[in-house]
């Protein structure tokens, strides 16, 4: 059974930045966190932008200033890259890869540089990319010397046959489609190798967060990415749902976009991306309404914990999430905001 | 653009036995493949079981007699195995691994001995179960030593903290779980060698079929199964729509199980066995509809080559393909029947 290894394999999510909580998650009960959140609707905007570091124990205690500091700033800067494509009527796809792209080039998320190590202490980086106009997708998994594996996610879509491609095989083709190759030690950040060896030690499998963009742009094309570099100490070559079409990512110009956070295997499950836009699609939901029954009724009741972040053809924009918070932003051409705690409202500065 | 590379690695459903068919797909038009199709409903039965061997361009004049006969057999033999399981009591995740356990050790079929070769001549197999009454499920990609893929995606649901396993360490997995390990020589089947060495010559990439069950027991409890060698040809470590739940592979208690054949990214982009359930349980529709309505809809629309079987939680099973043929199967207490080709119904031999 199950529980076998789950009893040595004791998975908890942990918070996405350098620093560690321990906090029991069936003590946190702040209100809040559970309940919907979404930034502006109602309100027409000619593009959309959310985006998000990974749903974890992110709190007020856990959590220093510096990080909390450098976290925003990392957000902000994701957020400028998307504005700046989406402002001068670039496509959604360019404003998600941009953003991305920042957040996996910053040591303080669990994707790009910043990865968390496996078992065997190597980083293995999963990403996927999907376009809502065509239905198409491309995703890499599994992958140790790629820079930037959204690029290679969303290359694989454009220049491929193939949707997934992993390990070695995903390398040689992001080689051959003269994407930056670096050496497995460019990913390494030490407070990451020490935390392997700590869970190492302890026996844990640890979720460490992952990185995520949804992205509408005038013409009301949605595109969506995530990144990340999995759970602290796993094994056995094990893929989450970051490089899965329908669990991790999903978009359809008909609905939405999402990008999901969390602890993969329930994600997978559910097919949690997909399902949201099923809900839209088929029962009539609104983005709002879709996103937070699968995140707080669905996920929740099965144990699934994790957020995601979702832009609708419309330009609604919702990031619910069941866990005590989540790194997340979003920025219309009418304003923008940066939230990490639970209890934390997306701060709603005007442009 | 995706179209460079498509020029080349032209990919194309060919059939799932050893022999070759040219048809073109664009020249085919035999309509009542793909029309609905199903198996006896409005009947309360017991227990249900479907199960394929591939969806592709099987026809009466592409494939032998020898073959003909060989694959009912099998396919018989398959559904001897499940319905010997379910008439006993016995539950539907039983039924599933022993139907497909008699496919993958046919060389028959694209799955365990007969899988097809990648570029590099190797065999690289993927396989999923999912557990409609737990919501659970497991699945490996890329395994090449594993006797019977299937049994180690229900190991991996059964026995680890994760979903989906990749490559060398879902094989160290497999082993931990006492597994039949065999020489990646078992796998070798000449005539499969023989159609690689041709494609790459070509320089194509050939679509080979899949195998699938899937079952619902006396207790209304329904699981599903896909196992497959993937495309004859593939490069980059591809990973199809096999092992991806959501995709290849899906069931819930709720509404239905379902295993798909096919070109596997359109399922993966389609998340064609999530999409069947859903639009079961948001949009009220029937198996039939629900699972016409993707196959021959969208994504025949899209250029989705394929099929896919299901069961419903009353027993209802439904077959649509929208290829020339595909190899299936069912049983319930009441009748049987296998077929293999598009205008071939199935037959109903009362029990």
């Amino acid at each position: 059974m199950k529980s076998i290894l789950m009893g040595t394999l004791f998975v908890i999510l942990a918070l996405s930045c350098n620093s560690e909580a321990s906090m029991d998650a069936k003590k946190y009960n702040n209100k809040s966190s559970l309940e919907k959140e979404s930034a502006p609707t109602g309100e027409s905007v000619s593009y959309a932008v959310a985006i998000h570091g990974g749903a974890g124990y992110q709190t007020k205690e856990s959590i220093s200033n510096e990080t909390d500091l450098a976290v925003r700033k990392a957000l902000n800067a994701a957020l400028d890259a998307a504005e700046n494509i989406l402002s001068k009527n670039g496509v959604a796809g360019d404003a998600v890869i941009a953003a991305i792209e920042i957040l996996e080039n910053d040591p303080n998320f669990n994707a790009g540089k910043g990865a968390v190590f496996t078992n065997e202490e190597r980083n293995e980086l999963d990403a996927s990319y999907m376009d809502g106009a065509k239905m198409d997708a491309g995703a890499v998994g599994g992958v140790t010397n790629i820079k930037n594996p959204i690029k290679a996610a969303r290359a694989v879509m454009e220049e491929s046959p193939h949707v997934l491609l992993t390990g070695k095989g995903a390398e040689e083709f992001a080689k051959s489609q003269m994407l930056e190759i670096v050496d497995p030690s460019y990913f390494k950040v030490q407070s990451r190798l020490d935390a392997v060896r700590k869970a190492k030690a302890r026996k844990e499998v640890k979720k460490h967060g992952t990185v995520g963009c949804v992205a509408r742009d005038k013409n009301g094309n949605i595109a969506a990415g995530t990144s990340t570099g999995g759970m602290t100490n796993k094994r056995w070559n094990r893929i989450g749902d970051s490089p899965i079409i329908g669990a991790g990512t999903y978009a359809n110009n008909n609905t939405c976009g999402v990008s999901s956070t969390g602890h993969g295997e329930f994600f997978i499950r559910y097919a949690v991306a997909h399902d949201i836009s099923a809900l839209m699609d088929y029962k009539g939901m609104s983005l709002e309404e879709a996103s937070n029954h699968v995140i707080n009724e669905k996920l929740k009741k099965a144990g699934g914990e994790g957020g995601v972040i979702c832009v609708d053809k419309d330009g609604n924009i919702s990031t619910p999430h069941n866990t005590p918070g989540m790194y997340r932003g979003y920025v219309t051409d009418k304003s923008r905001g940066v939230a990490i705690y639970g209890d934390e409202e997306l701060q709603k500065v005007e442009h």
